[in-house]
């Protein structure tokens, strides 16, 4: 009878379910004011067409996490409005720039199910696409989220658990076509460093914090049409605390890494993902990153680059978890994706 | 002698009086990105221009809201500076969607001039129109102040109160064009829910709240041009707060009321309105609706419904006044609007 | 070894030295209205594309004040990162407005060095050019700063300090070539005050303050890509307090400065300007201006007028400077500049 949306719990997904995303989006320079408003962005590909036309693409995208806020936005009605935790991504691929004017849209595909032995959560994995107006795969990426059980006599589905790659291989990606970075201008990109000049292993304290506020993190969570209550309404948590979306701490902490890393300009493959500990409001955030590896591409003066992106509360950089494993109180963030730079 | 602008005062209005107001504005979509990053909007017709084409129209049009309060804030030089109370809104017509690029101005007349018996202040009545580019009408409504007596001594006008209507019919309203919902895709639009679906009386609980920052309000504010200085000086009150402009919790209760009328598309009527309590920083927004009548009009698929939209600062839902006949003090807004919906 | 950017120390500046700053910026309708969502601005010319074209402009262009920031915000990570105060503005020109599409880049040409007496710091003197696509220089200014040494031991260099205008005359800016205000719609602009009414000596209270955010003050310094960590990071003071960025100040002072000055439509030229006190979140801000010159141009219908415009938290207008010449605690910003006005 009522007319609201619920969200779906456990028991309304099924394997080879077919979610398409309500809300479909044209973004504008607008979008990419307000994104770069709100994190301190500086690639250069993303601030300027005239350097994004000279590395061979038609003008300026919209950053990489910008298209994958807005992909991922629509499916929190469909997906996570009932998860009591965002456990993982895997195999996160991004296939085509986007453009001011370009209209995205979102569907996931159910992928693994399997119930918790307590009988009242499970786990649910989807592969989520964003598609624009031409049904070209902006991006696509997989998901695992914990949701609660509303019937709990519901049967428990057949357990199917996907088999993910742990990390994808360059060869697993789609790398833009007519992308080269044999003109590329180092001064303009504001760093000398090459490729060649990173080496696995090495580590990178990105220095510059930056403190949240609530308003920027809600206007930021709004612009992607992300609508979980627990970012938004302080009377929600007995804390009286919002809750930050986890994606606001992934756009501020590859901001931050800029410094020591702003010539890795394009993200192409997201490989895992971690929401260590929530993010509140007074928090200030810094950065570090670790080179877990690199590889060539077959375009012309462009390699690929393996980063572990860490964000903390301001804690000491390169601490990441204790001795029995676990992360630190003060780590935020655990991303490990895949970016190209200038040879 | 002082150039600043004082704000006109009851004894500076005449019947009849025309007002041309300040500042046209041209719309881009920074002002679209800027009013979903500010409100938890999602209307798709509002959001994509692909959904808008699939019904019709030439591309997705800036919200009917933000239009109106680009309009409305051109007034406040003029109309509002010295006014003390807000007191009605009657016949809004919303007559031509605003798309970017549009350059909107405002005029007003004066239609009515009521001196209070207390001989300190009046109600003043006006008739505001938005026009674009091409001296079309956006939008018009009629609004009454109640505005400070400057001198005195002044002598009373004539009192005139002029008739307005207290609801629009749907032969009343100017509908756009070439809308057409035949084709209307309600998995894109987010429920399922047609306008046969809804039953006069119905009620609806939209669940979400939102708890309101300063620094959002007062970008929201600005934005429209809304300069009303108790909106933005803290030191102008003696409680120390900042007077939320009534236009935001509006466009705040529209938006949370996607959940539960995602399919109430266009606004193209206003029947009265009132602003029930002050809204302050720091209140949590939340909203329900009553569905007042229904209507059929000529266009294809498309059917007219008339809502009560109640804001509350968290109160239980459809608790609206005390058994005196006051709104209750929880309640912030009371709204009468007309929506077209997909039959 | 280290990859971040450490910035310049006084050690690392020479005469004659040109840098070219990095991370070039497109800008679109977004950038204007984040503008105006953070700024109260209302000057016809900035708002609307028709007002903008009748006076002989092809668009609205970008905010000259937003101009500034652009072209300011890249030279921080050259500049400025080690200064420890900003000691003067000279010599400012606007010389080709900004519109939507246009590509912005920095260059900085260092015009004088002077260590000081301590031999720990010294002042470095730049003149910085800001360029579009087309390489014209949109605008220009010098600007000096005190900036420490990192090595104590490096020798001082030998010290040339420019002569620098300390007021431009109209000879030496560079005006619009097709602004024509012979047609100047003063209704739409807002006020009735032309060049003629304004007297040399005059003095204007703006009246309006506005309370300052801790998330609108970062938003407006990030959308600059201005980097300096003391806007943005809590823990780096030890009063735990964000210091604002002079520019929101200039920017939030010149917007309130419309009310008595919306006619003074472009601004051309920055004779001075002084950050005489610092500005913390929750300062209200106020602002006043006097009239310090006035100039024929030859442009159809256009005035010259040279504006002393100075920010205050709050305190009493027109108090400027204490008995023995320093600025009283409450001002904070104190700038010439030229601006233009119908005649």
């Amino acid at each position: 009878m009522t007319k609201t949306n619920p969200g779906r719990f456990f028991e309304d997904y099924a394997i080879g379910q077919v979610i398409d995303h309500a809300v479909p989006r044209t973004v504008s320079g607008g979008e990419r004011a307000l994104y770069h408003a709100l994190y301190p962005m500086r690639h250069a590909l993303y601030s300027s067409d005239a350097f994004a036309q000279s590395c061979g693409l038609p003008g300026s995208p919209l950053d990489d996490l910008a298209a994958f806020h807005v992909v991922f936005g629509k499916t929190v009605p469909d997906v996570s409005l009932n998860a009591v935790a965002n456990l993982g991504y895997a195999e996160g691929r991004w296939m085509t720039p986007v453009y001011a004017g370009d209209t995205l849209r979102s569907t996931s595909e159910v992928i693994g199910l399997k119930q918790n032995s307590n009988g009242k959560t499970g786990v649910v994995y989807v592969r989520t696409r964003g598609l624009n107006q031409r049904d070209e795969v902006v991006m696509e990426y997989c998901r695992w989220v914990m949701v609660r059980k509303n019937n709990l006599d519901a049967p428990a589905p057949e357990a199917v658990v996907p088999e993910l790659k742990k990390v994808l291989t360059v060869a697993d990606l789609t790398l833009p076509e007519r992308l080269d970075f044999t003109g590329y201008d180092f001064t303009l990109a504001g760093e000398p460093h090459r490729w060649g000049d990173y080496e696995v292993g090495e580590q990178i304290d990105h220095v510059d914090g930056v403190t949240i506020e609530e308003a920027e993190h809600m206007m930021a969570t709004r612009l992607w049409q992300n609508t979980a209550k627990v970012h938004f309404d302080a009377t929600f948590r007995p804390d009286g605390q919002r809750l930050i979306y986890g994606g606001h701490v992934i756009s501020m902490a590859r901001a931050l890494s800029f410094n020591g890393l702003a010539n890795a300009q394009m993200i192409v493959g997201l490989n895992a993902g971690a929401h260590a500990n929530p993010c509140f409001s007074g928090d200030t955030i810094k950065a570090w990153s670790e080179v877990l590896d690199k590889a060539d591409t077959g375009l012309p003066g462009v390699g690929a680059i393996r980063l572990r992106l860490v964000a903390t509360k301001g804690s000491a950089p390169f601490a990441l978890k204790s001795a029995d494993g676990k992360y630190l109180p003060e780590v935020l963030l655990d991303l490990d994706y895949w970016a190209l730079m200038p040879k």
